[in-house]
């Protein structure tokens, strides 16, 4: 009986999480919220077909503190005493530099989002998740933000996001260092390389339901010694061996820093 | 004969580096551009001193891209069309947080002149480093900055520090990428634990000044295979082997991420 919030929700990865721990039974998932900057026909939709009525919406901008605060107040009311037991920092964006670094200008933009926000949304959810049970926080990573594989990935022209990704996860780490001896997990989780507006399409390898799978199941039943402070990649059958014309292998194994 | 241009002269490691450029013959280190944002005492004596009148001065604000850009004009002005050789990206704050990562309030003020510094000034003054003959860029970093090695750093308090140079990190290894084929090397050079204001006075490893020789051996003496996109740490005879009580190992080899 866990209860989930999940940023970014109105959308690709965030809303195949949200299908997808409505699946499971409330023996398991007992409140879904659904937080997101903007309005959602899909999110809507979920939310009516959901007949457990797990789903709420909530309105939550990352990049603003006032918007967190309100938020965090509104699962404060929802939730009460048993607290909040999984946080999933989701809401992210990628932008490009097609000029390479000497004329990227997407830095600050990028890290209002992908690290300040998520540095924010944790801050004021933490009261809440140290009430909850579970404590566990899943900071929505990618392998771009391994420094170590930078070369690997060097032709697609998203530095600004691989640096600020890369930040992202140094900041997991500091959490995950802060509060160990709190009975908290907080991991990079890597999804995958998803057929979502922001992976990219059709050229992905994952389809969002398999990404949101392979990640709760990292999520629900890897320990704290596994996988707090790392950059943990998802394990999806078939795909976990190298193959060619596939830079990705998800074999749930860590990627390095 | 190298053109040199270091931010954050006016003291500590910075004004180190002016002082041991300026002991070396002219036909080593012709030009020595000292940039700070602010007068500096020391620095003004450092100058008076020099009787083969290389070093100039230059007002520079890191956080200011107005500054950086009027910065930028006035180098070019003073180098012309030789350029600059190589450029020393110092300037940097550290600060702490002692209430850890729930009450880290930092950040920002830290990404912006660490990070967005670095990256503004590299921008501005990237013409005249394509210019230049050596085409080198030194990014002062630390092993703090190394998330793989984050657990041994757990007990000082600036995780705002550590992240962001994480980010410095990263970014470093974007430009070093993109300009590989250019003839650029981009080095996060790790000067080591010095006795300077933003080091911590005694209980450091180093002085200014070993850090200064030490860095100056990788940047005049590393070739771009040996230390581009790498974190390098200095090598100090004496400092290169574990010693009980000593956290850091002036051994010369890469950081890992």
């Amino acid at each position: 009986m866990a209860s989930f919030l999940i940023t970014g929700a109105s959308r690709g990865f965030g809303l195949a999480l949200v299908k997808e721990l409505a699946s499971l039974p409330p023996s398991k998932v007992s409140n879904i919220i659904a937080a997101s900057r903007s309005q959602s026909t899909a999110l809507d939709e979920l939310i009516k077909s959901d007949t457990t009525n797990r789903i709420e919406q909530v309105r939550l901008d990352v990049t603003n503190r006032d918007s967190i605060a309100t938020a965090a107040a509104e699962v404060e009311a929802k939730l009460g005493d048993k607290g909040l037991d999984v946080l999933i920092n989701n809401a992210g964006v990628l932008e490009y530099s097609f000029g390479g670094t000497s004329s990227m200008e997407n830095l600050e933009s990028s890290f209002a989002v992908n690290v300040l926000g998520v540095h924010h949304v944790t801050q004021s959810f933490f009261p809440l998740l140290i009430k909850g049970n579970l404590k566990k926080v899943a900071n929505i990573s990618t392998t771009l933000g391994s420094i170590a594989v930078a070369p690997s990935f060097a032709a697609m022209p998203a530095p600004a996001y691989k640096i600020i990704k890369a930040a992202m996860n140094a900041l997991t780490v500091q959490w995950a260092l802060d509060h160990e001896k709190d009975g908290f997990t907080f991991v990079a989780l890597c999804p995958g390389w998803m057929k979502t507006e922001l992976g990219g399409g059709d050229m992905a390898d994952l389809t969002p339901e398999q990404g949101a799978k392979a990640s709760l199941d990292i999520i629900f039943n890897k320990s704290q010694a596994e996988v707090n402070g790392k950059m943990a990649k998802v394990f999806v059958e078939g795909l976990d061996k190298p193959a060619e014309g596939r830079l990705n292998v998800y074999d749930g194994s860590d990627a390095p820093w």
